[in-house]
Parts: C-alpha cells; sequence; structure tokens
C-alpha cells in the first residue's frame, strides 16, 4: 500500500532535504526512522526538496510498504525515532497513483526578514536579515509583475536541473509584520532557489535603490547574471504542497 | 559613567543569564564581549534573571565605565563578539542612580504553549507541547484570581531567595492562536519559577480537569506542593522590565 506523511521540520542543522552521502539529511533522518518502524528498508519520495538550512511546515512525502500498522502508529512510532527538529504531523492511506511531487497542484513557501538596525538573535534560525529601511509595499507592488506562467530564467540557480524554466506563479504578498518582512508565494511549482532569488531581487526594490518596475524587467530579461543575489535560506519555509481533494489527505494540503 | 543595554537571546543553549563556572551562560557571554569592546572588565546587573532554556526578548541590563565609546560603538562592537543567539540591542547613558533590577517597575513575559497531538519540530526552542486540547477561556478566566497584590508561596519554586512572597499582578492574558495558547503576564516583579508554576498550575484547568475556581483556591492555600507542576523552560520568554520614563530608555521598556 502506498502512505502519504505530512513533516514538519526546522531545517538548520540538516544539510537539506536530500539524502547524502556527507552529511545530515531531512529525508535520511524520516527514511531511519520509519523504517525501524516498519522492520524493513522504506524510501520516501517528497512534494519539494528543500536546501541546507530552509525550514518545512508541512512537506508531504509518500512511500509503499506491504507492512501493516495503523496511521497512528506509523505517526507516533516514527516521531518516536526521529530528531527533535523532525516530527510526523499525519500519515494517510493514498491511492497507487498518488505522487507527492507529480500529484502536487501547487506549492507555497513563506520567507521572513527582520528588518532593523541590529542582527537577529532569538529568531536567528528563522529569519534572514536586512538593516535598511525596506519599503514593504513597494516590494509587494513589484511582486505582482511575477504573477501568472512565465520563463523564470533570471531566478534560476545555475545548478537547476528542471526541463524548463516555465512556471506558474498564481500568488505573491509583501507585508510587514511588527520589525519582519514577510513573503508569501504559491506556484504551480519552483524552480532551484527559485524563491531566494526572488527574494534577493525584491530587497532593492524595498531599499529604494532599484525602481518598482525592476522586476518585471528581470523577468523579461531572463537574465539570471543581472537579478538581485539568492537569499540566505534561514528566512526560508516551505508551507507545503496542494493536492487535488479526492486524494483525501488533510484540510491544510488539499484545495 | 553607567551604560544600560537591551539584549535579546534564544536561551537553548544556555545553562541561564547567571554567570556559572561550570558551563556557559548569557550574563558570561556578555561580559565577555562588553570587555573585549572596553578593554577592561565590565560587570552587568540584569533586570530579571532567567533559567536554562528561557529566552529573552529585551533583558536590560546596566554596567559602569569611564572608557568613552559612542552608544553604536557598544552595540555593534558587543554584538560582533556575541554569540549568533545573543544581540545587544541597543545602548543608554543613564543616571549613575538607574538599576537594572531595583529600577524596574514591572516585567513580562510571554508563555507559549503548542497544543496538537504531534510534538514540536519546527518551534521545539521556542513552545511547550501538550497534547490533550486546552480551553484557552477557561484558562483565562481561572488565571483573573492572580490579578493584585497576593502572597504567591503555592507557585514559588522550593530554591526561591526572595526575602517574601508577596508579588503584584497586573495583567494575565490567555489566547489562542491557531495550534498555540499564549500566556502573557505582567507583575511588579516575579518569584524564581512563578510563571512556568502558574502556567503548570493553569494547564489542569484548560484540560478540564480541574475547576476554573482551583487556581483562585491554590493562590490562597500558599501550598506549592498541592500546586500543578513547573511548566517546560522552552515555552518561556522575558518579554523584558519596564521603567519610568524619566530614565530616558527606549519606548519598549519604558512605562
Amino acid at each position: 500500500m502506498r502512505i502519504a506523511l505530512g513533516i514538519e521540520y526546522d531545517g538548520t542543522n540538516f544539510l537539506g532535504w536530500q539524502r547524502l552521502s556527507h552529511g545530515a539529511s531531512v529525508q535520511a533522518s524520516v527514511e531511519k526512522a520509519l523504517s525501524f518502524v516498519a522492520a524493513e528498508p522504506i524510501e520516501v519520495t517528497c512534494a519539494g526538496r528543500t536546501d541546507a538550512g530552509v525550514h518545512g511546515r508541512c512537506q508531504v512525502v509518500h512511500f509503499d510498504t506491504e507492512v501493516q500498522r495503523d496511521m497512528r502508529g506509523w505517526v507516533l512510532g516514527t516521531s518516536s525515532n526521529l530528531p527533535t527538529e523532525v516530527a510526523v504531523l499525519w500519515a494517510q492511506p493514498v491511492a497507487d497513483d498518488f505522487h507527492a511531487r507529480f500529484s502536487a497542484r501547487s506549492r507555497r513557501y513563506r520567507y521572513t526578514i527582520l528588518n532593523r538596525a541590529i542582527r537577529p538573535a532569538l529568531d536567528a534560525r528563522f529569519v534572514s536579515w536586512e538593516r535598511h529601511p525596506l519599503d514593504a509595499a513597494r516590494m509587494h507592488d513589484a511582486a505582482q509583475a511575477l504573477i501568472g506562467e512565465h520563463d523564470f530564467s533570471a531566478f534560476r540557480a545555475v545548478s537547476c536541473q528542471a526541463a524548463h524554466a516555465r512556471r506558474l506563479v498564481t500568488m505573491i504578498q509583501v507585508r510587514r509584520e511588527d520589525a519582519c518582512v514577510i513573503i508569501e508565494i504559491e506556484a504551480n511549482a519552483f524552480l532551484h532557489h527559485m524563491v531566494r532569488n526572488i527574494v534577493g531581487s525584491l530587497l532593492p526594490v524595498g531599499r529604494g535603490e532599484q525602481p518598482v518596475e525592476w522586476v518585471a524587467e528581470l523577468l523579461a530579461g531572463r537574465n539570471r547574471e543581472v537579478a538581485g543575489p539568492t537569499a540566505a535560506a534561514s528566512g526560508l519555509t516551505f508551507i507545503g504542497p496542494r493536492y487535488e481533494r479526492h486524494w483525501g489527505l488533510p484540510p491544510e494540503v488539499s484545495q
């Protein structure tokens, strides 16, 4: 049978989601804990890989097993074998043609910038830092140019392995909450570093160094080399994917 | 001259505020960094000591020095010599009779409980965990009995070294925010473990195991042994002290 899991993690101490031979990954932690509960080797497929230092609010994975456990057993048994920074939120049996990555209709990310003169301390794991005052309304206006289906080559990492750069951005909001500027973005899928590269290009607009139209120009130019630098990983959280309702997944990942 | 500093810290990896011979403390980190900037030994006095794992949003300290530095130098120089989890938010010259502890008119704490079936992962450093559903409105009603000047012996740690147990609680609010229950409390001063012991006695009320009146009865009984257990340190943040306006401190610590 195929089972889907919702997974939450603090990515600070991991080299990223993906299993690697040279260090701790969230995937390896989850697979090790699941394999212990199943008493057989389990491999998982995720909705969206995250980089080193990036967090997950509700990552979704699926795996196949013939082992019989109730869903509570998968959740509690796996969580009790995971490090403190990782937990299984829920488990749900799914149809055999469900695929955590390919069935996802959209993905949402949140990026948080602490905007003050002093570097972060209490929230250091969960924010990036900008000391120059940011105009969140200007950043929001600039970001609206990204909505729709576009070639996002301007915001694509050199290392990105996607077949093409066309993605459909359905929502991007920039707002201030106290000392923080928060960027929320939803798309059908994302290129490697796409959110952090977009944030890196919204920052000069927020600081007043570039006009609001600059982001639209960068998008049209499709040239990564003229866009802003990649923003820090610590500010980024993968809120999670969304699937069609017929898969029967929990409300936070259904649409 | 006497200088006051605002200090923010993630207390997870410290044995607490107070300097200790056997491990890392926030105080020792701050004194080491200040001493480096001053090029002379500096000792600080804080508004409120915090225990191991407890965080500080705006702790206030004072120290005396004859060294001349501008306030920007104290802030940036000290922060750049502090570990990632500690930062100096501001520095302000103060009158010689200002005292971070004795001049404080009130202190505020916030306690955050993640109230869900699954243990925390992403927020593990900053919340405690309650798996049974909590009724925040019931907890709020029960907590109102604590407002006013009372003998808080029922919520005082055995190790507390205060001369007496009378404290004036001016505000206590319990509210739900998504999956979290948040408790905010303000008093002229606090006994050792007072906030965590109050939270530990609000939890059985929130779970429905004790009536709303129980907290009032505990307070009147003055018996620590019948009150609830001490809630976990991770959920607690010292928001900071408040001083009279005439000291000229930043708005977040002035009243």
